[in-house]
């Protein structure tokens, strides 16, 4: 080894033990943090609760890192897979320094150490994993498998940065980050950042072992060769082998990790170029002890190095006196007494060893977004709409017009948003943008292939987990974005949802962490239109899961028509820290409002549609409420035959569009106050709701309003089958022969002077029922139905065309 | 070629080509199915659904294993991964025979041929997909990702069994199919059957290429060498060569894996041979064009061999004569006439292609699993009672109580039941099953591992998309099973939920679909006890998520002591079709049931604890209600302190273990009456309800009821934190102390003479969070808390010892 190598590696290892000593600290003591006395039980946590055997990997990347980031003046984000090593990314920024700088009363110095001990894992303190509360971190460790999603979506569009991405051997294992390692295959060289994936195999879980760490090496080489990288091997610490022998083999390892990733990026065409021979993206395998650094044995059994030093190697310390000593002993093997001044702050050499100011991985921007977001330049969504002459007389695809108008927001932000989906941009009716952009694929390209380009702003690929992650690492780093999906399927990523709504929820308290663009669902091919796939594409479940959620983070709009979808669309992507939930249809539906009465109706998120109602400002006899587009065309369709047969009932028409006004408004910042709920439900007048999923959430948003009583809802009820539009509204008794049925039943006195009507609504359920079966479509009463007096026709949108205003539009910051 | 080659190539060739015309029929017709006249318009569905791409390569390699199976007299299943080829395996199922002896309307002759046709796609008839209604399939095919989770699950413990599963290459790049390769870790040759897997390379998906397709080949076999297997590849119909070239290298293809199964399984100690080159589980890599022997080009574009090939490449056959005419000479191509007879069945050569009976993919017993389902041996769960010598005095681990129960259910069915968890088995307390089993593990052992066997029945990765996926794939094919999850992270398998919830409705109206094992869940580790795991690991969801599929299928119940948990696994264990979800935590918490006690409970469902109220059978002042463990012991202390402090209040206690008891019997089996409910929660006295999940579930289920009015639920609203057990609850307004103030404020005339107990109260609280925050636990009034009178010790429950009669149980069936 050479002098100078020498030099640096005990710098590094003085800096992990410095990390080592803070993050074993952390897990034990409430006070001596510095041991400037004896250890003893009072200075022990009560509850020892944290986990320790993932920690010294991450620090030892972590403070390798260091030396190649000042070196070579690099932007390097740090994404920590093993989210259960919390107390060595805390104990990085610690050294770093800005975790005191993020929160002062953690001070560099004895008194902050305490503090820093004390909170972890601790009653109003800091969960064991790393969490929105670590600086640095963009990814919540508590669910593991995301890590390597997060790290690509962070990527993208960032040419400078390069994100390693530490990922446990345990959470290789999963679904997600299996399907991840694939995410090579989307990034650009030259457009993209670089991805440095360090597979950390410390072999066991909580309680046995992995298989990537059990599968002969040559298997394990070949595997990560077969996803497309280089491997770069190294271990340490095997055998007995002292830690520090570690040090110029990791170093060598990530300096030629680092060459190739320069090659990488100078390289044209890379996959041409890869296929012959050229550089690959390197990766880093590092094989060490679990738990290294730690006790060897503990009451006789083997501790390093196996799956006892998961979470606390040391476990009755405060009980046994030889427990007690172990641990000082093991947290004075890392010589804290040179590793920190008098006043307990870091020692001069070590802040050497750190880079400066946002080049530490622990205060890199890209990891607290909101600092570089930027306003997405949005061309005027009203350009796009769509003519209604009159309601319910004219279709459009709801989803196509968007399509339109994702495509000039596309044009207009070429580096700063992007569209995610399963290969369904095209099948749920976006295609118009590819009249802007391609799809990203980075593999090989046919003539056969239409829009396919290593720069392409459409990522698809068969894994929502991928749409998922990729896009909460765009949008955690500051971009803005949009996932399309098949209603049924967007389940696959109810858990990554969770972990992201949470994630909100928590950053909303932390002031320095800044506000980034929401995540926008498009959900489309939903429940009411699946046609020939039938009952495993029928799930409207997700708006039920998303309700779960703080009422802060989660909004959810069901626009009942094309207009109605663009305006929905504009204000999401305008929004900051939220979830969106966009419902909408992709086949053609009747249109009802125009442009500006669809904003003014999406601006109140409900409203009385007056043209299909006949109150005219009275009280009226029977409420028919609806929500969702297919629900809203069953729902019209029943007040026209109402106001047909039973002209002098007094029928009132409510659109919900966005959903959370049902609550109240002590449960959801939209939710309406009960005098304006009662304004337009009334108090006591019978309520037939339409609602597009299961019919109990209206309840569970309703059931505190005074006209619940009142409330009769219509939705899906898990009667799916393989049939047509109508038939399948009418299996779940949402059609509108069927209110016209509930609104005989509900409205009092109705039933005695209405059993013809009744019977003939019934007569027609059949006829149509009867009438699928025969011809296999819809019977044209239904499917062509218009609201009286106007002939339906096809609107040749305007979207079809590109609008005079868009093709020049600029980006509003180039 | 050999002469005898050139026979067998050219059955399975017109095998192949009477599956293909069959699912072409079925896409386009109505009428007319043996062509027997010329085609017309009239003859041709008005709504063209359907998948063609994928069909054709699924039908190539049924041909070609139904060769090889009656040359080898194997059993084999056929699992479809690209379950959008729907028409090809009813195709397939049809020319074996077995489709018209499920379905005896669809016969073999023409008028069978023509309800085959015309049911698909069709209102009333059957999706596009793989779906229970398949002949032979236990996996529906409108989600991807699941075929080779499921194909494993099918194969253990089936030492006979050969899983052929084909795996599109869109389903591929899913997360929940990355993971599954690595399933032959788990597998073990000896004791379980044989995986094929068969990776069918098409080139696209909706829209785009898929990534496997296009990565270099060496690439890809580095890929499939790295999941440890020998991948074979075969191509045909690349650059125009015929269709029929491909079937002499498929069958030696064939050929050699199932030889190399043969060695395979011949081998002691696989992992250690393998390393040494000694015999891998071989697989197929197939690259066929997708739409193969389809229109070649559609209006100048090319359709086959592309995306465009997906769904329906002629679109417009009705309305224009040149697609119709298109449609006839694709028909033709196959030459029908030498394929069906005069009636319109088979012609008998291809019945000798088909083996014979079970030997049948389409009819393997496997695949119907109930027609192979054994009775679970049981021993008497009574036996593993913890003694409760009066309620609410002594604690239990409920979770390590059942673990002993079901150590000895595997180890009376060893050949019959399996335990999946990630990771989690000994976190969740279950060890005591490792007295009887080990974690199956295939791959190196190492001296210091423990619990680790090739034969072991925990089966235990970290991905709960492969626990949930083996587990189905195990019931459907007739055994049983139980899922140990965290609470937290089952939503990681919401979607394969769903989509096994959907598959048991369905077969419930088959008749010729027997009952199978249901689906258990084991929640543990839950959302009230995650003290350093934090938010991240906080989500009641699942029970929502689970209460909106079909009432006839899921059950929900929340044992409140570990006699309850054992008195409803046993339950759960012997019932059939459903979705149990359990949910029990795994630390000491108060009992309250002797065995008897908690049978008769838990056989309700829902019961009045007379020994915590005091209002003797009159109406009380106030029901307190609880559900789940820890809302329970809340209550119960709630109960005490009221009791104490306001003797003159009469107080009823509800304690729910099973949820969907709070439904009306309208909505849900289960249900009770009004009546029944309105004699346990009155109809007009407030009810205070604390509910481990999010509250307004219970008003979900209880909006009907007469009391719903006077209904308050307390429960998890989304915050959470790293803190104690009491404090979390606190948090929540879930505690004692609460329900006291709760109570008062409720109860009409109880706040003006009841205020200085309130004020006590708040007192209270805010000194438990106090001493939290100072000390790091809870405080030991809390803490050890036990109704009064009593106190609290650990009960030496019977689990930790064998009980007697449990050593030398035998299994009911050998």
């Amino acid at each position: 080894m050479s002098a100078i190598l020498q030099v640096v590696s005990s710098l590094i290892d003085a800096w992990w033990r410095a990390a080592n000593y803070l993050s074993v600290g952390q897990i034990y003591l409430l006070d001596n943090p510095l041991l400037r006395e004896p250890l003893s039980s009072e200075h022990v946590k009560p509850r020892l609760l944290g986990h320790w055997g993932t920690t010294p990997g991450l620090n030892l990347v972590y403070a390798h890192l260091n030396r190649v980031i000042g070196e070579r003046d690099l932007d390097v984000m740090y994404v920590t897979g093993p989210g259960h090593g919390g107390p060595g990314i805390v104990a990085c920024a610690y050294l770093d320094g800005t975790y005191s700088e993020v929160y002062p009363h953690v001070s560099r110095d004895g008194a902050g150490m305490r503090e820093l001990f004390r909170q972890f894992s601790f009653p109003g303190g800091i969960p064991s994993h790393v969490s929105p509360e670590t600086p640095g971190s963009i990814n919540e460790g508590g669910e593991l498998g995301y890590s390597l999603a997060h790290a690509y979506g962070a990527a993208f569009d960032n040419p400078e940065l390069i994100v390693a991405c530490v990922i446990g051997d345990g959470e290789a294992e999963t679904g997600a980050l299996a399907a991840s390692w694939h995410s090579n295959k989307l990034l650009s060289p030259s457009r993209d950042g670089a991805v440095l994936p360090i597979l950390h195999l410390n072999g066991y879980k909580i309680s046995g072992p992995t298989i990537l760490a059990r599968i002969p090496e040559a298997e394990l080489v070949s595997l990560l060769e077969g996803y497309g990288y280089r491997p770069i091997l190294v271990s340490g610490g095997l055998d007995g082998e002292a830690p520090s022998a570690i040090h110029p083999r990791l170093a060598a390892a990530l300096d030629e990790a680092f060459d190739e990733i320069e090659r990488v990026k100078g390289t044209q065409l890379h996959a041409r170029a890869r296929a012959r021979g050229g550089p690959r993206w390197p990766m880093i395998v590092l094989r060490t002890p679990k738990g290294w650094t730690g006790p060897k044995v503990v009451d006789g059994l083997p501790v390093e190095g196996t799956w006892r030093a998961h979470q606390v190697p040391l476990t009755e310390v405060r009980e046994r006196p030889e427990q007690l000593a172990a641990l000082e002993q093991w947290m004075r093997s890392y010589r804290p007494d040179r590793l920190f001044d008098e006043h307990g702050a870091p020692v001069a050499q070590l802040s050497e060893l750190a880079p400066r100011g946002e080049r530490r991985m622990s205060a890199n921007p890209h990891s607290n977004g909101g600092l570089l977001l930027r306003e997405l330049g949005l061309p005027d969504f009203r350009d796009y709409a769509v003519e209604v002459p009159s309601p319910a007389a004219t279709s459009a695809q709801a989803t196509t017009v968007l399509g339109s108008f994702l495509r000039d927001v596309i044009e207009c932000n070429p580096d700063n948003f992007r569209l995610f989906g399963p290969d369904e941009t095209a099948s749920n009716r976006l295609s118009a943008v590819f009249e802007a952009t391609d799809r990203a694929w980075e593999a090989d390209i046919l003539d056969t292939d239409e829009r396919l380009a290593p720069e392409g702003r459409v990522m698809e690929v068969l894994s929502e987990h991928l749409c998922q992650g990729w896009l909460e690492g765009y949008l955690l780093t500051g971009r803005h974005g949009l996932f399309n999906c098949y209603e049924a399927f967007i389940h696959i990523v109810d858990s990554m949802f969770n972990q992201h709504a949470k994630w909100l929820k928590v950053t909303a308290h932390l002031p320095w962490r800044r506000k980034i663009a929401s995540l926008n669902y498009l959900l489309s091919s939903h429940v009411w239109r699946q046609d020939h796939n039938g009952f495993s594409h029928q799930d409207p479940g997700f708006i039920d899961h998303v309700a779960n959620k703080k009422a802060s983070v989660v909004r959810v709009y069901l626009p009942p028509d094309a207009n109605c979808l663009l305006s929905v669309a504009d204000h999401c992507l305008r929004s900051r820290n939220y979830v969106n939930v966009i419902i909408a249809g992709k086949q053609p539906e009747l249109t009802y409002l125009t442009m500006e009465e669809a904003i003014a109706h999406c601006t109140r998120g409900v409203g009385i549609w007056e043209w299909a109602s006949n109150d005219e400002g009275s009280e009226p006899d029977v409420v028919l409420a609806c929500c969702g587009d297919v629900p809203t065309l069953e729902t019209v369709a029943a007040a026209a035959l109402l106001r047909e047969h039973l002209p002098d009932l007094k029928v009132r028409l409510v659109n919900v569009v966005d959903l959370m006004r049902l609550q109240p408004s002590s449960e959801h910042p939209h939710g309406m106050s009960d005098t304006e709920f009662d304004a337009i439900f009334t108090t006591d007048r019978p309520i037939v709701f339409a609602h597009h999923g299961y019919p109990w959430l209206i309840h569970r948003l309703t059931y505190r309003r005074a006209n619940h009583r009142n409330l009769h809802v219509r939705g899906y009820k898990e009667e799916g089958t393989t049939t047509t539009p109508f038939d399948i509204v009418m299996l779940n008794d949402l059609d509108r022969f069927h209110f016209v049925i509930d609104v005989i039943d509900r409205v009092p006195g109705l039933a005695a002077r209405a059993g013809e009507l009744r019977q003939d609504m019934e007569d027609r359920r059949l006829a149509c029922r009867a009438y699928t079966r025969a011809h296999g479509e819809d019977h044209p009463d239904v499917r062509d139905w218009t609201w009286p007096g106007v002939t339906r026709r096809n609107n040749p949108c305007k979207s079809d065309n590109r609008p005079s205003g868009a093709r020049n539009l600029q980006p509003p910051f180039s």
